[in-house]
């Protein structure tokens, strides 16, 4: 493959965060009737001015800068005990052991462990399995690395109480020779926890047939009432086979210093120290201290956040189910919804630019996480509530006004 | 090529900051002598203790975080406006233009504008052409990609008032079909400026063949009294063909913060993003404020930070070469020196061990940057200057014990 061919499949421009980079394009021929007042709001990602970072995250980076060469320059897998701190919390967090020293890694932010597991573990047509739909990115790592991809279907529309995995389809992509499995749990962009029946088999079917299994688990503390959670690294599975990411960027909205940890195989952890060394020698390391923030929240503070990030949701549910033909589930855990919208007279793609133009609204379109989603988009409603409100009426109100 | 080939080429135990993962071994049996007492110095990276970060560093970060989303969340090429503010400064550095908008990236760290470079430009059999000696991971990155290296030679012990690149094996490197040429300029790890008329022919070969040039200028500015440097990209060649990378990490003493940035090229700047956006997003959002401090700096600072690297050199070089068969070059930019020991009873990577074990002296390997440097080892001279002299003492001392 050229370095052309690779690359221009490897599009941004519809990518969460780049709609500044989009060129217009005429919409005039299609537009219809005014722009509507409101604040904009941007549902591309979380509002970190509305839900702030943790308390004290600030003073602890501070900290660290205070101590100067030792926080700055760490091990490329990030500093040794900052990572003890977190192999407990982790280990206790998700019901089975953390390696400190040899199962565990800091990285520039979630995605930067996502590219090094997958880097690490896929190699120029090794085949693997991703959902559809799921994270934006996990395709694209796969193209990347010049892998194959085998897409498995989740049927969360039509089920309840599961995310609706075919399980079916997993195993054939097993059966075919996949040998990693790759998804988010909750799943991004739709916001749906896999029940522990399909978790179990998650792990029964990557034991079988000796897959590895990256799970990314960015969002698994803001779970909502009634929501239950099962970690797949504490299954009946090979611990060697599992890679589980996480990081305190959404929920406690440390974006802004960019962290993430991967924890659980050692042999893949090693490859992915030997591949950060080479990518981007280590995460941030004054940025790393704020890691001693995370799961060591003041009391009471992931309680209050979930609960208000559940209210959001329950208001957007509401003016979405108010809406004929607009088709939404519950989010489980997460701060992502992703409605499916009737049949419009413009394509997916322009509807989105349409909502930026004319309704200061900015969402994902659902093609970056699925072929089939085009109908769908995706909102980050970690946002202000009244503000986040306001906007998805507006968005509705296009719905209507642009229906076929 | 399978994922445990890739990666069994892709050591890092003896790359620098790595020594704490180093298994010990015996080296019981090759030892002499008794360990010399002395503050320990760690010259595989500079001190940030010693020569501290940028003035206003610290409070320019706070406001980015206190700047909140606006600062946390960026385009994946960083936040525009500091593009601009960088864009002037570095074309007036550099003596041509940059496009803020379309022809410059700012990446966590030089290693991540490194490797951003080379995957957007090299892909699996691509010929790439290689200084030896240079930068460690300038290999490893191409290894990576799975392209072929191209070994050209710097001959710089027996070479005055130029690096001492062989040109005609660079110009063989472009007819067997090498499509990039990825070189340090001053040289890491020999401090070695690269004169006008190399950087001349460079331009005219990368011209003549079509070739991409990925410049890595990171000590460009820390420029000892009477060294005239000369910037590729203000030559006579094709900007799309050239790539510059920087950073403030080095000389600025920044690393805590991991910046870079690479500028040139918009076709492969382009490439660039779409790859940051599924290695790491972006360089941290906060971070990225700090950059406003760069090429901007309070008057005299630099002239200053220069004149004591350039003392502690003069007093690195007088112990080295008071001491027989010690041979060095004079280090022209930056804070790396790279003596070559005289023969040895042992191995070069054992005695790079007893150093640590007997001295209290951290270095880097000459192996680490090419196959022919055995005999040398790399310090980075950025520290302490009383300390950084005590333990060259016990250095030579140890090279007198050990002798062949």
């Amino acid at each position: 493959m050229t370095i052309q061919s690779k690359f221009s499949r490897l599009g941004t421009d519809a990518a969460p965060g780049q709609e500044v980079r989009q060129l217009s394009g005429s919409l005039d021929s299609v537009l219809r009737g005014d722009t509507i007042a409101g604040r904009p709001v941007d549902f591309s990602h979380g509002d970190v001015d509305a839900f702030t970072p943790t308390p004290h995250s600030f003073e602890v980076f501070s900290a660290g800068v205070e101590a100067g060469g030792k926080q700055a320059y760490t091990e490329y897998r990030g500093d040794l005990g900052i990572r003890e701190e977190l192999a407990e919390r982790l280990a206790s967090f998700t019901g089975a052991p953390v390696d400190a020293r040899d199962g565990m890694i800091i990285t520039p932010g979630t995605q930067g462990a996502l590219f090094l597991a997958v880097a690490s573990t896929v190699s120029q047509g090794d085949k693997v399995a991703i959902v559809q739909p799921d994270y934006f990115a996990n395709r694209k790592l796969v193209e990347f690395c010049e892998g194959k991809m085998i897409p498995v279907r989740m049927d969360y529309a039509t089920t309840e109480g599961a995310a609706g995995l075919d399980l079916g389809q997993l195993e054939d992509a097993f059966k075919s020779g996949a040998k990693v499995f790759l998804f988010s749990n909750p799943n991004n962009p739709v916001g749906v926890v896999y029940s522990r029946e399909e978790i179990e088999e998650i792990a029964v079917l990557a034991s079988r047939y000796n897959a590895t299994v990256i799970v990314d688990q960015l969002y698994s503390r803001l779970l909502y009432s009634g929501v239950n959670y099962t970690h797949l690294r504490a299954q009946q599975v090979d611990a060697e086979n599992v890679v589980t990411i996480m990081g305190p960027s959404k929920t406690e909205s440390l974006s802004g210093y960019r962290l993430g940890v991967a924890f659980g195989s050692k042999e893949i952890i090693s490859r992915m120290e030997k591949l950060q060394a080479i990518v981007s020698l280590r995460a941030g390391g004054y940025s790393q201290a704020v890691l001693r923030t995370w799961f060591n929240e003041p009391a009471g503070w992931m309680d209050e956040r979930i609960r208000k990030h559940q209210a959001i949701r329950d208001d957007l549910l509401k003016v979405f189910r108010a809406t004929s033909g607009i088709q939404v589930r519950t989010t489980e855990a997460g701060s992502y919804i992703f409605p499916a919208l009737p049949h419009l007279s413009v394509a997916g793609n322009d509807f989105v630019r349409i909502l930026r133009l004319q309704a200061g609204v900015i969402v994902t379109p659902g093609t970056e996480f699925s072929p089939f989603s085009e109908s769908s988009v995706r909102l980050n409603f970690s946002q202000d509530h009244a503000a986040a409100v306001a906007a998805s009426k507006r968005l509705v109100t296009l719905v209507d006004r642009y229906r076929a």
